[in-house]
C-alpha cells in the first residue's frame, strides 16, 4: 500500500507521527522534541524535529502530504491556527487549518483548536483533543449523532457532541493537580517515594481510592480544600497506610470530576459515554463510575491518527478510500 | 518589671521568641530555625537554636520558665507531646504538655496539638493554632463560651468554642493550594513573574478577586479543578489581564474555604466570628466576606504569646499576676 498521508499529533512534551494509507496506520514514531522541547528554539527546532522524525518518508515521495494537530499550532507553536468556537464541526476546523512551510519544500497543514466561550460561564481552551474527537466520531455515527466525550488526563475534557459538533465542553485540572500536589505540597512527605520498594497492597489501595470517591460524592460544597488536606491526617492518624494516600487523592480528585462532569453531561440513558485515552487511566476512571453509580463508559485508545485522517480527507488532501486506522 | 517567662512559638519555618512579664510582652525576637531549618540536625540543632535566642535572657534568671508550642512537639520535632482529642479545653492542653530538657538546665514545657477524630468525619490535626486560640480566649469572656474562630494561611483552620473547649474544625489548604499552583503549575505560566515591575490595576485586580469568589458562591458541586482551570483560560481569552490572574485564583480559593467554613460554623447571628492573623490576609479575607454576604468579622493579630502565657499561668509556671500581653 502506498503511503498516502503524515501525521503529526504534536503536543508540548511529545511529537508522533503516523505514515497512513487507506486510514491504516503503517508505521508509526515517537519523539521527545514536543514544542517545549525542541532540540533548537524557534522555528529551526520545529523544522529540525519535523526532519529528523519525517524526512526518510518524504525522500521517496515528496509531494506526501503532511496534516498536524496540537500545540504546534498555538501562539508558542510553528504558526498559530486561531480557536474555532463552539459549535465547532468538523467542517469549521479544516477550514481555520493553517499552513506552514516545512523548511524543505513540503507544506504542513495545522489543526485550530476549539474555544468555548459563553458570558454566563467560564470561557475553554483545547487543542489536540478536537482531534481525537474527529476520530471517535469517524467509527461511529451514532456517537456523531449524541454523545458525551471524556479525555482524561493532565487537562481531563468532559465533551458534549451533538449533530457532529462539539457544542460544549469542560476542562479539569485533575492530572496536573494531582502531580503538583504529590511532588510539591507537603502531602508528598508521607508518601514513599518512587525508589522505595514497598509491596503493593492492592486491597489497602482500593480502599483509599474508593473512600476518595465517596468523599466527593458526598458533595460538601467548598471543602475540596479540605479533603485534599485529609490525605496527610488520614496518614498521620493511621487510617490509612502512607503507601495508599496517593490513591485516597486520585479517587477524590476524579471522584469531583465526575460528580461536576456527569452532571453536566445530562441524562446518559440513551447517550453514549465515551472514554478516549490511556487504558490505565481510563480503568481508573471506570472504577470510580462504578462506584459513583454503576454506569459503564466505551473505551478507547488514542483516536488522534483517526482523527488527522479524517480532517485531512475532509481537507481533500488524501483520496476518499479507507475508513479508519 | 521583672521577666516571668520565655514564650516560644515555634514553628515549622521560624521560631519566635517572647520575654513576657505580668502578661506584656517586653521583647520579641525572630529567627529563621523553624523546625526545617535548624543550624544542624537533630538535639543539637533545638539546643543551639533555642541558646542562640535566649540564652542572655537566662544568664541573669536562670530558673525562669520556657513555654514552647507548635511544630517543636511534633514527631519531627524537639519532643512530641501527642495530641489532645477534641473536645479540648486549656487545662487538658497544659496536663498533656511534655518537658524537654534544653541542654543547659533549664527545662521547657511543650504544648501537644489538639486532634479531631469522628468515625463520620475526615479527621483533621492542628499544632500551634490552639495555642493563639488560647490567647484570644483569654480576651474575651463571650468568644470563651462560643464562637467560630478563622485562623487563615497555609492550612486556614475554622474552629468551632463552645464553653472554653475546642469542640471541632476544618482546616483547608488554600495558602499553600494557591502556591504550588502559582508556582508549579501551568497557571503560573501567564501570571507576571515576581521581577516584573507592572503598574498595579487594583481595580482591575478586585474585579478579578470578585469574580474568584463569586464563582466559588454559585457553588457548581465537583467543579473547583475546573474553575482553577479557567485561572488561565480567563488570561487567553482576555477576559482578565495576566497580572489580576492570581488575583481570581485567590478569590476562588477563599471563597470556597468560606462556602464550607460558613456552612460548618452554623448560625453567626449570635456567635461572634472570629479572625486572627496577618492582618493584610485577614482584610482578603474579610473582603471574600463582604462579597458573599456583608458578614463582618472580629480581628486579632497574632495571639500566640497571650496564649503561651495563658497556658503557662494555668500550668502554675508564672504568677496570677497580669491578664494579657
Amino acid at each position: 500500500m502506498n503511503p498516502e498521508l503524515i501525521a503529526l499529533d504534536w503536543g508540548t512534551s511529545s511529537l508522533r507521527a503516523f505514515l497512513i494509507a487507506r486510514g491504516e496506520v503503517l508505521v508509526q514514531r515517537h519523539s521527545h522534541h514536543g514544542i517545549q522541547h525542541l532540540p533548537q528554539p524557534g522555528r529551526a527546532g520545529f523544522e529540525q524535529a519535523f526532519r529528523e522524525i519525517a524526512s526518510d518518508w518524504l525522500q521517496d515521495q515528496a509531494d506526501l502530504p503532511v496534516f498536524a494537530c496540537g500545540m504546534v499550532g498555538s501562539a508558542q507553536g510553528w504558526c498559530e491556527a486561531p480557536y474555532v468556537r463552539c459549535p465547532a464541526d468538523m467542517k469549521s476546523l479544516v477550514n481555520q487549518s493553517v499552513y506552514v512551510d516545512s523548511g524543505r519544500g513540503t507544506k504542513i497543514l495545522i489543526a485550530p483548536g476549539v474555544l468555548f466561550d459563553h458570558p454566563d460561564e467560564l470561557p475553554d481552551v483545547m487543542r489536540g483533543e478536537e482531534t481525537q474527537i474527529a476520530g471517535a466520531l469517524l467509527m461511529n455515527s451514532n456517537w456523531s449523532a449524541e454523545s458525551c466525550m471524556v479525555l482524561p488526563g493532565t487537562h481531563s475534557k468532559w465533551v458534549k457532541i451533538k449533530n457532529g459538533s462539539i457544542t460544549r465542553y469542560k476542562t479539569f485540572m485533575t492530572g496536573e493537580l494531582f502531580d503538583v500536589l504529590c511532588k510539591h505540597s507537603i502531602l508528598g512527605r508521607l508518601m514513599p517515594s518512587e525508589n522505595d520498594s514497598a509491596d503493593i497492597d492492592l486491597e489497602a489501595n482500593f480502599r483509599a481510592f474508593k473512600l476518595g470517591v465517596t468523599t466527593a460524592q458526598r458533595i460538601t460544597p467548598g471543602a475540596l480544600s479540605h479533603e485534599i488536606f485529609a490525605t496527610r491526617t488520614l496518614g498521620l492518624t493511621g487510617h490509612l497506610p502512607h503507601t495508599s494516600l496517593s490513591e485516597y487523592l486520585s479517587g477524590l480528585l476524579i471522584g469531583h470530576e465526575l460528580i461536576s462532569g456527569l452532571a453536566g453531561a445530562g441524562d446518559l440513558q440513551d447517550v453514549p459515554l465515551l472514554m478516549i485515552g490511556d487504558s490505565a487511566l481510563c480503568a481508573r476512571y471506570q472504577n470510580a463510575l462504578t462506584i459513583i453509580g454503576s454506569l459503564e463508559a466505551i473505551f478507547l485508545e488514542n483516536s488522534a491518527p483517526a482523527g488527522l485522517w479524517m480532517l485531512a480527507k475532509t481537507a481533500g488532501l488524501v483520496s476518499n478510500s479507507g475508513t479508519q486506522p
